[in-house]
């Protein structure tokens, strides 16, 4: 068409001067080049600069590439929050391969079944983990990849069982290697398998496109500035810690490293380094509350965090405003690059009283900056259920922070895709101001006498019990009503557990169908990253009941 | 190859779910979505909400599409810094047409001759231009486009001339309408024409996901927070105000407008509004010094400016210090979008002396977090300059805030992309610390004896001189020495112009043979964007001298 500004024109099609692969390695490349001499990872008394943590990162590159690895390869890693972690975020992507973080919780079986899944060429591992690594590898046999012991002068436990260790692997390498961008933004950047609770694990596949935005959405989202300084309280295993490796490359930030999550540690490493910025799930924050003791004045300097995972009780924000910790509640999976849906404030909720603020707060809310849509969509139509805070639906995300695919499981890849949106599973309702709130995973959800009770409806009314630290309701077996809620609820320190009055406390709450019909105290059983698992709440209910 | 991560699974490719364009339009989406009661345009007494702009966008979209604009087509607006400006900018994209800002102090015969060229359907134009607009349409005849009368009640001047009322058109269009993101994020969302001295003005195509990825850079190498306010004094039509309507979406800010600048209205609305952050050229910022007058004080909050078009001496950082307006400057061209390099400060200069910091925030710095590279290089073999300070190279561009090229000039396109970088025409040196530094406009360095003297290093010392605001060096013809450099003097308000000190003070600073020869006190002549008109001062000299 003759009218048309030239959008068919070939001399204005894409070439090297204006079109470049989006890659979170453009961060890396800019920070080194721009602040090289910024502290860029903080481990114990070691620090590594941006300059030295480039130059680590060519020589791990060159390294691999020199042991045999190929664009397209996997490299798995059993690390904790260390600085090789972060090292290989920007080394395995820069020789073109793609990065495995394993569950450093994981056993070896399943460890097995992952690097064989994901056809990894190399481990790198921390000896923390050799006796379960040990026995992986060995189910491998031929197909065993070459394993790189990381030997952190931190860890205190373990054997070195691989072929060579971390520093004279970086030691063989060329700290000048300029390695590449990807050929194509939609290359894969990251493989992380889903801690699925029923069959085999699935492994998301995610892109430098997603990555890229994400890290900058990050920034964006939580107004984080220029060289902020970020604990890793999150494990970095977990959907590459939310992309925050990337975002901390782009900031020029410091990555405060933590092998393990302790209170003590995380309130001298705040102080000690001036942390900004830290995530985590609920039983995090949970934790540090419980542990303030003589911190009760706060750290002196504001801090932000994010929570996920599940939405944070009243009592938490609370806590952390006290601690002069600010808390953001964001949403996602592992399919969305972790959190991709951010409960964005408004100005009017800060008038507002803390219980209203949690309840606010504590909705999965709306898509970050770079993410196209979060919605809870009809699972057969497709259309919006009505902002009546009440119709149930599923929520769906649409846009550039989805992953891939799972990785040679079409099947799999399809069923979640059906549709045009990425199937969440979890259910929700779109409330009058357009924030989602979560009611349930839909396998969670309470049919008790035909009626839908949502687990999280009774758990955020058990959260404002005093007494209740942790809460999590699930379906027990009732000949008369089919399914009826049971609490398992982990008490404050200090307090002894009172059913009678816990259950008062939810009578004056909830609909009567709703209230727990049984309470149970006792820790609850956690993932690696926090969440409660439900499934083997249930377990115990089944071996309970038959014992009875 | 089967041990590749599943780089070429079909089913891991792109589709609805997980790819979309980037494009800008998301961000008001977004944020008419999550903050549609905040204010988003403010102009005099009238302030539009985010809700409404969205709405006024939709019915204006709707209406460009009834009156027979489709995809591609070219829409033209000569409007000042006024609401349809802002919502143009948004409108025009959504329909999947091409947004032609045009220079409000053109002629009627450049307009024509940018009307034609760019084949514009429709054109919106404020009633102040009505003397300029009416013969260029005139000259169009058949070809002329449909003439949309912005009628903006703070504008005194100029009589309507087009076939409906912007505020007409509105009512006639739909506030439902969807519109759509473009099929491509390579599509083009604007055309601007550049201000060539000599030759038909080229045609800029930009394209919508740099567009998206500029307005996101500058949150990010900025540090603008969300619900930032914005007061204009950059003209919108000048590279789409470097793309902050975009930006400000995103943020969810406040977009102030100013029909012209005007000092004391800039000083009373950064008063009102409490304006964070604002824009311009070194003028800009050189009138609001010279107009200070009862305002010693400063604002009262702090307020951040960028400042780009020409390094900002150090009276000005300084005089703006006083102000409590921290400025930071960049550097760029309409073919990457406005600025694409930053001059990022160092933590460590903030210790130095006024005249040192000055000195190394007035380089051009390093390119923006989103734009892959900006680098001195020879212009024959493409290979970087030493980073020395002194060997001069050409600055070129490269990455993703670059435009698609030239519209119908593919040899001006070719020309500029050649090598694969975009060829600024700037020469500049690579100062130790990788920063680069202008040195000159190619045709702007004299050549005296054999000897390159850069204009902007004498300018440089003239600008250290207390009586100097504004200065221009070019080259006066000389028997002797081919070329000796003229200075051409602005001086502050109240001072009287004394040359022998003048140069007196550049011999103190600068080797013999770059002290200007004459010194001419004036006031300059400048572009619409206050960028310095050298090729006027030029033919001043030249017919000065043919009266000699």
């Amino acid at each position: 068409m003759a009218s048309r500004t030239g959008v068919n024109d070939p001399d204005l099609d894409r070439r090297s001067a204006n079109f470049v692969p989006l890659s979170p390695l453009s961060f890396l490349r800019r920070t080194a080049a721009l602040y090289p001499t910024r502290p860029a990872i903080v481990h114990g008394s070691r620090c590594l600069t941006w300059g030295e943590v480039s130059q680590r990162v060519a020589r791990l590159a060159s390294a691999l590439v020199a042991r045999g690895v190929q664009a397209g390869d996997t490299v798995a890693v059993m690390l904790p929050n260390v600085p090789a972690m972060v090292e290989a975020h920007f080394a395995v992507p820069l020789c073109g391969a793609v990065l495995n973080t394993l569950n450093i919780r994981l056993d070896a079986a399943s460890i097995a079944f992952m690097l064989e899944h994901g056809r990894a060429r190399v481990l790198l591992t921390d000896r923390e983990f050799s006796a379960v690594i040990g026995p992986a590898i060995a189910m491998l046999g031929d197909a065993a990849p070459l394993v790189v012991d990381v030997d952190d002068p931190a860890c205190l436990i373990g054997a070195a069982i691989g072929q060579v260790e971390y520093e004279d692997l970086l030691a063989q390498g060329d700290p000048a290697y300029a390695g590449s961008l990807p050929a194509d933004e939609w290359d894969a950047i990251s493989l992380n398998y889903t801690s699925g609770t029923t069959g085999d694990p699935k492994g998301v596949v995610t892109h430098h496109r997603g990555a890229y935005l994400n890290a900058v959405a990050n920034i964006v989202d939580w107004g984080m500035p220029r060289h902020a300084t970020y604990l890793w309280t999150l494990p970095m295993f977990h959907c590459n810690g939310w992309c925050f490796p990337w975002t901390l490359a782009a900031l020029a930030g410091v990555n405060v490293c933590l092998r393990k999550v302790d209170p003590a540690e995380i309130f001298r490493l705040i102080q000690q380094h001036r942390v900004t910025h830290f995530c985590g799930a609920p039983i995090v924050h949970g934790m540090l509350i419980n542990a303030v003791g003589t911190l009760a004045g706060g750290f002196g300097h504001p801090v932000e965090a994010l929570i996920a995972g599940a939405a944070p009780p009243a009592a938490i924000i609370e806590g952390m405003e006290r601690l002069g910790v600010r808390i953001t509640h964001v949403y996602g999976l592992t399919e969305t690059y972790g959190p991709a849906a951010v409960c964005a404030r408004q100005d009017d909720w800060e008038l507002l009283p803390i219980q209203e603020r949690a309840r606010l707060n504590g909705r999965q809310g709306v898509p970050n900056l770079m993410q196209e849509a979060v919605a809870v969509l009809d699972p057969e139509t497709l259309q919006p259920v009505p902002a009546d805070g009440e119709t149930i639906g599923e929520i769906m995300f649409r846009g550039n922070i989805v992953m891939k695919g799972y990785l040679r499981n079409p099947a799999a890849t399809e069923a979640c895709f059906r549709g045009g949106w990425f199937r969440t599973g979890d259910l929700a309702v779109t409330e009058p101001d357009g924030y989602i709130k979560i009611r349930d995973r839909s396998k969670d959800i309470i049919i008790s006498g035909g009626e839908n009770i949502s687990s999280v409806e009774v758990e955020d009314v058990l959260f404002r019990h005093p007494d209740v630290l942790l809460a999590a309701v699930v379906a027990m077996p009732d000949v008369r009503w089919g399914e009826v809620p049971c609490a398992f609820i982990e008490l404050r320190d200090g307090v002894v557990g009172d059913a009678d009055a816990i259950i008062e406390h939810c009578r004056a709450h909830l609909a009567r169908f709703k209230v727990p019909r049984r309470i149970v105290f006792a820790p609850l059983p956690k993932t690696a990253t926090g969440k409660i698992q439900k499934f083997v709440l249930r377990s115990q209910l089944k071996s309970s009941e038959a014992l009875q």
